[in-house]
């Protein structure tokens, strides 16, 4: 009988049915114990027994995978692959599944919620007003600053359209290359990182953790932003570097930051000192019905994995690419 | 020479534009010292000095007015008229003018934040990770919720702008007459509020306080809602009762509210002590460009009206049939 490590968590919360596709499907199952993000050592000791994981943002290394010959497919709920070592998997015959499309629209609202909220200061304001201090903070109009959205694909696209409604927008976008489809549907200027770090007012980050990413807004990208600019990560910790953020944010550089991912979670970082950044769980896939959505779709990977089926959300190369040039 | 007292606060902060065009036209001005919301008692002993109030929310009264014969224009630096006695005002030949537009852009920005915010629970998870705790909390999309709008005049409809991009949004909308040229605009379906109340997950409220809105909802409306309904009130205190609004929410009715408005402000009450209640200090309009807007129109009326010109933005008279029907 096939076995599946479940190892992110939540998982079958808030929906049943993905836990029910796997009773129907005969298969057995664990659900990560721990009821937290797993560490490589935690990974060691639980894989030898299981022939797929059902996985999140845990480190699924080549020292883990070099404790099972069980192991056949990772399906990862969601899209980031940087906890996966891709290169490792394939050499050990191991199939990687994803399910790109379904958090975007989630991440995407949070990240709006997130711009309008520090533009106008509502979490610092939240703050004081439960402290029993009335201040009225002066803020700024999503129209009327320039917003820098680095990395265009599922979810920045999704973000572009959650503020077309708002017109006279003035929007900066950097990816690898320009897309000319994007630049007919939206009004886009397409800039290098360093003008978009240099002009916007309110920067979104839409990026996978790569080699080319990590540690890529560093001290030295972060001066060279406005003294009031705003940064919104909602993509992956390690990409911007948390302990400069720090540092700047203490000298008084930054009128706020939005961190939704980081380096280590859970966070228990020094960024919670700081009231003026809006700190998040790692929420960004966390609407119901995405989550549930991301689930469904990672289960019946699974399942039809199980039964001998081919899959139908394969990593493609592209991504094995990016991590065989680390 | 001409007075002119200028009792909101902040005035002149941002932009020094207003406050020039006053000293352009050597009209002498006071600045509210108090620099916060007057009393009506702090009002009876400023007033008698001064040709014309630059006025914010504070209660311009029958009161208020006795103690002037001077006083000749009450230019409102905003949209609300709940603080100024309009039929006082016009027994006593004292004009009245406004700014209706300018703020709406800003309060339409921010209750789109606050809806966001609720929907995914942002301030709390924040009150959680400044206090080191981790817990990723589900939340909702948008464009999966059922949104419900009461009032659909200025502000209402730019919200409706703001989430145009939000495609498959069910929207319903309250007002004292169905607008079809809205209906052509959006996809909107008009119900009653009792509807409203029934249906909608989350609330908008954009209405004036008038005797026909002041506490409007009360314990009744608020458990007609369902039990993980939101609300988010950014136009003006007493709308909603507050006592009612605390007492159900510490019972654990609706999932979270925002409120920027409070009947008494600055608020020092006890829906501080409840962490869904995403609280501001009426900061709607606090953008530094709508406020600036916002500024300037109430200075041109108060200089156009002392050097003899007739007013541009003058309270219509339906705003006195309102008061006269309290």
């Amino acid at each position: 009988m096939s076995k599946i490590l479940i190892t992110t968590v939540p998982f079958g919360e808030k929906s049943h049915l993905p836990l029910e596709l796997l009773e129907k499907a005969n298969i057995e199952y664990l659900i990560n114990p721990h009821k937290t993000k797993l560490t490589e050592d935690q990974l060691v000791d639980m894989v030898p027994d299981f022939d797929v994981i059902i996985a999140g943002t845990e480190p699924i290394t080549e020292k883990v995978m070099a404790q099972t010959t069980k192991l056949k497919l990772i399906s990862r709920v969601g899209i980031g692959l940087d906890g996966v070592d891709l290169i490792s998997a394939k050499k050990r015959g191991i199939k990687v599944s994803y399910t790109p499309d379904a958090p975007s629209p989630a991440v995407a609202e949070l990240a709006l919620g997130m711009m309008l909220t520090l533009l106008r200061s509502v979490h610092i304001s939240n703050f004081q007003m439960h402290q029993g201090k009335w201040q009225r903070i002066f803020g700024r109009r999503l129209t009327e600053v320039t917003v820098g959205i680095i990395g265009v694909g599922r979810i920045g696209t999704h973000l572009l359209r959650c503020i077309k409604g708002f017109d006279t927008l003035q929007i900066l976008v950097n990816d690898i290359m320009p897309d000319d489809e994007l630049s007919r549907e939206f009004k886009l200027e397409w800039v290098t990182k360093e003008q978009l770090y240099k002009e916007a007012d309110i920067i979104s980050l839409h990026l996978p953790l790569t080699h080319l990413t990590k540690n890529m807004i560093r001290r030295e990208q972060l001066l060279s932003m406005k003294s009031d600019a705003m940064i919104i990560n909602t993509s992956r910790g390690g990409i911007v570097n948390e302990s400069d953020l720090y540092d700047v944010m203490v000298e008084g550089h930054l009128s706020g930051v939005a961190i939704d991912v980081f380096e280590h979670e859970p966070y228990t970082g020094k960024l919670a000192e700081i009231e003026r950044c809006l700190l998040t769980a790692h929420m960004g896939s966390m609407s119901i019905d995405c989550r549930t959505q991301m689930e469904i779709e990672a289960t019946e990977e699974a399942v039809r994995f199980l039964a001998g089926k081919p899959l139908e959300n394969e990593v493609p190369q592209s991504e094995y690419d990016i991590q065989s040039q680390g």
